[in-house]
């Protein structure tokens, strides 16, 4: 049989793990051949492939990216999007598509299964948001990436006596702020889940000062003051700044917080630097885990799934479940790490 | 109230992130005070304490090893033994212990919760060994490390045409060397639960050499060849080399691969580099969070049991059952990774 | 006798190293004592002070930040500075005064030693822009951060055929993106020192995409665009933001790129991250010979010198001359890197 | 004209930047092409080549190794060797030979100059024992990890009461254990140049013991006691452990240690991990520049020569002069760190 191999979305630490896991055991278990979509659903949509086999995936375990390329392509925007994708699908010859991607890639993989489409998933975000999962591969290198960022900023924050305010991603959950914050030693940790008091965030900030420390603190991309905060740049005024990446919630937070306690604060966005390179150890091994799940279920003739990770296990569950629901940090989890804050 | 606080056994990263959590949440939450006992059990078998409080726990979330010291003190093996560490919990005013260590320390654990102490423990192990949790921290951080070293050593390997053997922590279980394994995708892993034979290790050494990759072979080490195996220096012939140290596993396998395949092979030991440092971000996390589990546990008065991950939660389970079994791989597990081998 | 120590302007990693290696040279070699002088000028302005001795000075080698803290203050800016610091230097029975710091602390140094205070100054810029020595501590930290980042960044800019541009430190000089962009592979590197063509920018852009390979463009905090260039969004135009920070000519850059080019880009500026955290060992070795460099100085009583790098030599060389001008880059040191653009 | 590129001797991070370098300038200014030359002398003696050009070089910049491959073959070893490999030379129609490599290498090299073989050196060694040169490529990446090694160390030695010998790359030469010592804050550091004295380093394991620290002891692999200095394991007994690899220095240092000391001791030998993966971005900077002015040379036809790093110009010198004398630590410079030690 011969086997499609995609990936869409935002690129992801561990991407080339499956691949490779998938391409491998495929060939070498269970004799088939692959033909590689390029960047995401347009390869199946305009019918864009590229040769793809043992050889292709050699050195690609610590690579960061994805040898397949990747867009943001939603063929169900497109005029007969379906259509196109089984048919492309059928003039390559292929008998099964494993998917790797996020919430929209996977939802597509999704309708094209409930269409009869013989497709496996395999779940990827940075942001860790599946309901599925455990984990997603690429969250362990970006909360690694984000923890590094905040220890080396501990020791500017205390010589300068400064607030440093440190933007991670996070759209609609805080699991990487939550983490880094946690394993960085923050003074606070704001996420979307839980519109911050910036009040509190500033008595956080005073009460570190006092203790000779300097605060540390971690934002989401996505997180937002409550309402009524009287934070002078709220949520969502795009037009104060012209433009939304010049002005973040962590450029606001940092003005706000030296404008309430006078002293100095100062942001920084990580930004991409958590998405791209080499996988963290614990990534590599999920991810290869995945791909080899994925391929098992397919030599299974198991479709209609994506792989998921149970405590130690790899298991598959319905596609239609494991997207469905946005994971995001519980008030409990939250409330643990309160202990660490101010 | 007043809580005792100890680590035994092997250093590990992670033991100061455990510490703090304890001490901060048993202050902050519930209002407990806190004494450190020095060096393992030899700090309540001889009265050997120092202060702790949130003072003494600022700033050591990012570093390794402990601040309360270590030692591998049975004081099983001591006369008295038992009746003088309740001797001095009770000459400290303590009413409560959490003891912080792997199989040895926390064996003493559960024969004092036996006698009636108060412990509550958490588990630590290197090796990930232990079978009551999914993962004890200090792991991730030596996988990646032992991941990062697999990383540096392909290209040496190939530009040598060279096989290189990377020997890494492991008596009785080779959960370092399969993850490192996977992750730094390696031609041959060797673990103690599964004997290996050194001719179908040389036809995997060959294999990948003829692919222009050249071979990395990790090795825990308690690996130990399989009977009849024919390797010149067999395991346990400590005399040859007049101590152990001087003649592992690995260079021992370094030499026979040389012989047999006329290649030139080198051994790394990876030794203490694993276990000192830094802690990962996933290890702080996990270590921090069995630290507040473990004094919600005081504060419960939960005694005789110890935390464990299970997924993403942290439970509590009896002493004697986390600790009864060790958890080794499983052959189904190993199985998995051949795939990759050659 | 009894000798002062201060650290002055932003911090850099290397600093602790410096102060380590001035007190246990200076308490081993020589006697000396000493008293720390706290947050730069500052200290000595107002009498400020805290004990210094090889005790303060244990476990800082590897720690960023400096742990005498450090501000901007300028005593010659404030009524009758010197004579305050004079008076408090005599008061703390100060015998001679080790100044680390930039242009700014140096320039200060450099007057005090001619109004007769015994000072010995150590040249610290993270932007190694100081033309007295070839290379300051602080500078090799922050390549390798800039470089790591950009090694990150590249599988990113692959997987999605995206333009990224690095904004890294260097108001004055480009030396920091110089040497980034070197190490990291850049497609563009644009320094304060040569205003840079918007459409050669762009021209690179799209030659590093017909490569299939994806361009990144490295460029300092400081670099301007040529007159005319057309850029739409100009240098200086604060208003266009509200804020300066908010729209830093990384941001600039990557919208402008997007415009002309209809490929997309987008900026990450590293800001603070390359300034803490632990020392590379180069930076370790440099500063701690600047510093028993410095406390020789000293113990001859060879004052308003600073130390100096000079091949693998540290020479002392007048302060006023250390400090006289900015060291830039180059029209050849910049032509040469000029083959590995596009 | 066609320009030949070998790479001989030991690997080196920086091996690929030298490559790229190289080819990318010859081919964009001087419109050269190139023709690799495999696995060192090896390639030119048996007439074993591979295509070189902009193409083989995109992506190899932060790789470690060496894209041509090396050997230690030794062509005035074999039968006609020199002419074998100028015959060889004029076959692949090569009118100029870059050869990149450490004594052996550039020992080879300057002979073939004066035989009148066009050749530029480009010197390569890890320990940084060139006198022609104030550093070479691989020596920053080698000290880092060292450093970061004996940074790990710390907190293991420090948590178990222990004494740990680092054992460093160095057969004549001390550059690294002196550089990482220095960088990683060693109690003793042990170099070939001088002979230690096992008291001496023993004085110097208490006095940090006594400290509450723990010491670390970092070994050149050349290092060797001073005569009569009693250690019970003799340098040079091959004998006692049958293989000399099973009883380095590291190994007999941490066994003398403990016996003389009655503290726990331990070795790690770093072994390979410290030349191989990706170089630092002092390295990538070096070797860039290195080879930029190597095709330089060739371009000018300044053949017989070697390049150079002197303070910050990269010069060049006879290839005789550059490789005439090995480049050791001087005791001035041993003596500057001693103060640093006990």
């Amino acid at each position: 049989m011969r086997v499609g191999v995609l990936t869409g979305g935002g690129d992801c630490p561990g991407l080339n793990a499956v691949i490779r896991a998938v391409v491998r055991k495929g060939v070498k278990e269970h004799g088939f051949d692959f033909v590689g979509f390029r960047d995401g659903w347009r390869g199946p949509l305009e019918g864009i492939t590229m040769p793809l086999g043992i050889e292709q995936c050699r050195g690609i375990l610590p690579r960061g990216g994805t040898i397949l390329g990747s867009s943001r392509t939603n063929p169900f925007a497109v005029d007969d999007g379906v259509q196109r994708i089984t048919d492309h699908l059928a003039d390559a010859g292929v008998g099964a598509l494993v998917a790797i991607g996020g919430e929209d890639t996977l939802g597509v993989a999704t309708r094209l299964a409930e269409l009869g489409v013989n497709v496996v998933g395999v779940p990827k975000t940075i942001d860790n948001d599946l309901s599925g999962t455990d984990f997603t591969f690429g969250f362990d290198t970006a909360v690694n990436i984000a923890t590094e960022a905040i220890d080396r900023l501990h020791t500017t924050a205390e010589s300068h006596h400064r607030a440093l305010v440190v933007e991670v991603m996070g759209r609609h959950a805080g699991w990487i702020a939550l983490h880094a914050g946690i394993a960085g030693g923050a003074s606070s940790v704001l996420i979307p889940e839980i519109p911050f008091d910036i009040a509190a965030v500033c008595a956080d900030v005073e009460a570190r000062f006092r203790s000779e420390y300097a605060p540390i603190i971690v934002v989401s991309e996505g997180a937002v003051p409550a309402d009524g905060s009287g934070m002078t740049l709220q949520s969502g005024e795009k037009d104060a700044f012209g433009h939304v990446r010049l002005g973040g919630i962590g450029d606001r937070l940092a003005h706000e917080i030296e404008q309430r306690t006078g002293k100095e604060a100062r942001a920084v966005v990580l930004g991409h630097i958590q998405r791209g390179g080499t996988p963290s150890a614990f990534d590599r091994w999920l991810a290869t885990r995945f791909g080899l799940q994925a391929i098992s279920a397919v030599a299974d003739g198991d479709f209609g799934v994506m792989v998921a990770l149970r405590g130690t296990d790899i298991v598959r569950v319905p596609l239609a479940e494991g997207t469905g629901e946005l994971k995001v940090v519980s008030p409990e989890e939250y409330a643990e790490a309160q202990v660490f804050f101010g």
